[in-house]
């Protein structure tokens, strides 16, 4: 798959809430996963440890809505934007949350992901 | 300047509309600026040629509003959203553009911007 045509497919996937199939679908093996802001899961690496972050998030938030802008695509690069009304369960409190993701795709698999906040 | 204070003053200057004066006041001296889709100004490389770039757009395109996103920030890198009503003085043809920009910091100065565009 091309970039533009992986990039598609994960804005497709996710706008139907599948993101757990999302990633599974396009990452690659040694996937790196970056947040901002440091912490425990600041960089994680292999597809385990990274859907161990998306199924520790999803525990932890409830998703009221969710919008998904893009994709953006440039060469091997793509961004997604995630604008998303939700609860952190663990404090009750409900958060707009506004983010992007910078998406690299080599070999036609997701390398690497990182993430970046609104603010 | 840190990563985060450019990021919040590129956006202001931009949503000022002052791009000549954001890039000024923020490029490298060989910042690198790269835009999807090819063409002759695809990469081009230090603060004059990108200059010529951005002289070459504003001559080109009528802006009719603008709307500037983010920024986004993550390490060393933000990502600004642009949304832009425009009518391209050649053809005469109106659009929408959506796009957007990463940019990499380096020693206080953005040495890579690099745009994606929306489809």
């Amino acid at each position: 798959m091309s970039t533009q045509d992986i990039a598609a497919d994960l804005v497709a996937l996710c706008r139907a809430g599948k993101y757990d199939e999302a990633g599974e679908k396009h990452w690659a093996d040694d996937v790196l996963s970056v947040e901002a802001g440091g912490g425990d899961m600041a960089e994680m690496r292999g597809k385990d440890a990274v859907r161990g972050k998306g199924e520790w998030w999803a525990r932890t938030h409830e998703v009221h809505s969710a919008e998904v802008g893009g994709p953006y695509v440039n060469g091997d690069q793509f961004v997604v934007r995630f604008t998303m009304d939700i609860t952190n369960r663990e404090t009750g409190q409900r958060m707009n949350m506004d983010e992007v993701g910078v998406y690299t795709v080599k070999g036609g698999k997701i390398a690497e992901e990182r993430f970046f906040y609104g603010g």
